[in-house]
């Protein structure tokens, strides 16, 4: 274990993140809000501080790094970056609880955009800037970042990469890691500069566009007012609508496009699944809200944004989901479960591997038909050896099992708390429904909908065990349970 | 295909249904229950004459069958087996409608134990027997019925039994499937006399402890009464407790204790797992409700009989689960999901499995930490094959992928039925939580259990459509899903 190479690329992770906050600082600025600025001062001197110490203290003499160093770097980093990306919500007191604010920033840079607020709109510009902007620097990875900007990590920096990008299979786009990220960096930020001059357009004022973006570009899904985008015109809807859609396709699909290999793109069955999957789900919730609302436009649209929000784990909103019948809800449960393209900004279980196993699934079937047959399962184009078949079977079983322990560990607070003696600190039932809603959104990384609707499951009512348990679901959601795990194993750390 | 072969088991099947159908036709002479005795009458002739012809027309030169004759006729078997024991019902009109009367059917012999009947209390005794007597055919498998009685089926028989007999691995306890059979019945019917005489011992009449040692030994859940297991003596509760618990074993357990191998019985992973899932849920749930019972004693009696009643999918009940802590009714119904020892009449994931993936994520964990290392995971003191293990994988993700199809189909019966201009037969919308629960009952093999105790989602509220779904749901679950699909493949039939 190369302890001090850890350290060494955590302390320039918070260095980094001293210089983003440097943005949120600076509106605070533009907006007069002279208190919320001292707050993000003391941070960025917080965090140069910490950054600085981890630098000095830790001059790693062998820069080399293994798949296990790739890992902890990741889990530690998020970990760090999001308990110190709490503090200006903390000492500015717009959260006053410093448990609640660990938990909006987690869901944050986590893109989930869970809240625990009950009032957006009673925060300051500045405080509502950082908050989105943690989407936009989480969704395509924060060391990734750090690659993609930093020259002093060595080539082996794939082992991060790998660690942090979602899905099953981490193609470098280009031989070199570093290139790659920059290549992804670059299409991303286009991307979201195109979706602000689309919403300018469209008449949303400036900060309005900017801080959606964000929400869009990352699938994050934390908003400024309290109806999302629910009191926006239908054209800025319909934006969003094919921005979110757009974000949960597979990046190196984009950077395939700028090569002009089309063909490629073309033939991508994760990209032609994903198509249909949201195509055909928005077909039958249009059939069945049509008598929902006024016009078939309305519906079609309520139906297609709902639709790219959930799919892509995003979470922003229109309408009244739970008004809606059951099969529509049904449908949304599954799309969240199923989630983006891997390689894209997006949660949840990935598009590529639910084709993965499908495909397996056949394979098994002609050997249980044909005992003796020899058979391979192909993915774009390719045969998907046994390894990476083998670990998208065993995802599917860790993230079960951790779904499940996670509404237990939830479930368990209000008896937890009396065991202890607590049972003052007044700790709610939420119920089955409620406590599933929570995991499953936070889990998958969607966020408001459907706790948003009902006031009576908001993230609020959730005691501090519980927040912090869901806190964690979010980072085990977002960085796809392994790194965490591995982590957490004592081995990991005893072991050369 | 061997298709001679499959109709001329098919045919000695419905002979043995005749047969089996001569135990309620003696219960209703007992009870002089006329108009029912005609109806059972009626049914073996029926029984009789299909019999005949398929195994008159079906004379097979060649007896060989391979895996996926076995599959066909497991599949075909218990969908005949359930359309002609639902005769009984129909021709009486205990059952009015002929679906209604198929679900409840299926429901028996799948031993689910769900029920479209609101008050069984008004039902004949010799109706409620042979409805309580198809758990008891069901819960080892009548296939497995047949090849124990017949001497006609070849020794390739062991496909027929591999592919109903629950839980990742089959292994003959002898060389021959037969003797295997014969010993598993054998052990199957001194343990539901054992039972009996225990209920008797207690003072229960001999109609009921018969129909409720079926209902124990299938792990089904049909009772006779409207409140289960609730009025019956606290001794009562305690002998079916632990006789559920017992059918939930895997009998190759019992077969080496007879041989007095009990080294091989304390060493069985799956065995202490099951019993240290049930030990930690008993006492958690104890804890979690003893402020609702009067006593520790009653408290103590609840929780273990549901927690016996849930992880072995039988599905009786003695309390009101709905008004138990989120965290009682979240723990039920993650052992809802993981279900009993595989080689048991129980339902549900199978605990094996449970252990199998479980050992599978160590080792991925290890792989991601050390790319290069070898790995093999155990069970049983045994190495787990690739093809096992990959097996187990896929199973949990079809599994999986079964599971949220029934939700979706279930949930589209209100929009199908307005699509078809059908709105006037009043199908309902019951609600997510209702469909989850539906599903999961019956495809676990479950039954009763919530929603006997909210009457707002009994299953008599749902439309043939969703009755048809959910009985197939109830065999898919119960067959492990392969038997049915390769059915319903077309190349099974088509190529040689």
């Amino acid at each position: 274990m190369n302890k001090k190479m850890i350290f060494s690329i955590l302390g320039q992770l918070t260095l980094i993140e001293a210089v983003l906050l440097l943005c949120p600082t600076v509106v605070s600025w533009i907006y007069k809000e002279t208190q919320v600025t001292s707050a993000f001062v003391l941070t960025i001197i917080i965090a140069f501080v910490i950054g600085a110490v981890l630098c000095v203290v830790s001059k790693p003499k062998n820069r080399v790094i293994f798949a296990k160093e790739g890992f902890v770097i990741v889990a530690l980093g998020w970990i760090l970056m999001s308990a110190i990306g709490a503090l200006p919500f903390f000492i500015s007191k717009e959260i006053p609880s410093y448990v609640d604010a660990f938990f909006e920033t987690v869901s944050g840079f986590t893109t989930t955009g869970a809240t625990i607020l009950t009032n957006v709109e009673n925060l300051s510009y500045s405080t509502l800037f950082w908050r989105s902007f943690t989407h936009w620097i989480g969704g395509m990875g924060v060391l990734v970042f750090i690659m993609a900007v930093l020259p002093s990590i060595s080539d082996r920096s794939i082992h991060i990469m790998r660690a942090e990008m979602p899905g099953p299979i981490v193609g470098k786009i280009v031989p070199k890691a570093r290139e790659t990220a920059k290549i992804l960096y670059i299409i991303y930020f286009a991307m979201t500069a195109i979706e602000i001059v689309f919403l300018l357009a469209g008449g949303m004022p400036l900060y309005d566009s900017i801080v959606h973006a964000f929400g869009t570009a990352g699938t994050g899904g934390f908003g400024i007012r309290n109806d999302s985008i629910a009191s926006y015109s239908p054209y800025l809807q319909w934006v969003i609508t094919v921005f979110m859609f757009l974000f949960g396709i597979n990046f190196n699909l984009y950077y395939l496009i700028i090569l002009k290999r089309l063909r490629s793109v073309v033939s991508s069955g994760e990209l032609w699944t994903y198509v249909g999957i949201s195509v055909i789900s928005v077909v039958i919730i249009f059939f069945d809200i049509r008598s929902l609302y006024g016009t078939l436009g309305e519906a079609i649209r309520a139906s297609a944004f709902q639709v790219s929000s959930l799919i892509t784990s995003t979470g922003y909103a229109t309408a009244n989901v739970n008004a809606w019948p059951t099969l529509s809800k049904t449908l949304l449960v599954a799309l969240m479960f199923i989630g983006a393209c891997a390689g894209s900004t997006g949660g949840g279980f990935k598009v590529a591997r639910v084709v993965i196993l499908v495909k397996n699934i056949r394979q098994e079937l002609k050997k249980a038909i044909h005992p003796r047959s020899i058979t391979a399962t192909r993915f774009e184009g390719k045969i998907v050896d046994k390894i990476t078949l083998s670990s998208v079977s065993a995802y599917l079983a860790i993230y079960v099992v951790f779904f499940i322990a996670t509404i237990l560990l939830i479930s368990f607070e209000p008896l937890g708390m009396e065991l202890l003696g607590l049972k003052s600190l007044g700790v709610e039932e939420l119920g089955f429904e409620a406590n599933f809603t929570a995991a499953l959104s936070c889990f998958n990384n969607i966020g408001p909908i459907f706790s948003q609707v009902d006031p009576n499951i908001s993230f609020a009512k959730y005691g501090d065990f519980s927040k912090i348990i869901l806190s964690f679901a979010m980072l085990f959601g977002r960085l796809e349970i392994y790194p965490l795990l591995i982590t957490l194993i004592p081995s990991t750390w005893t072991k050369k």
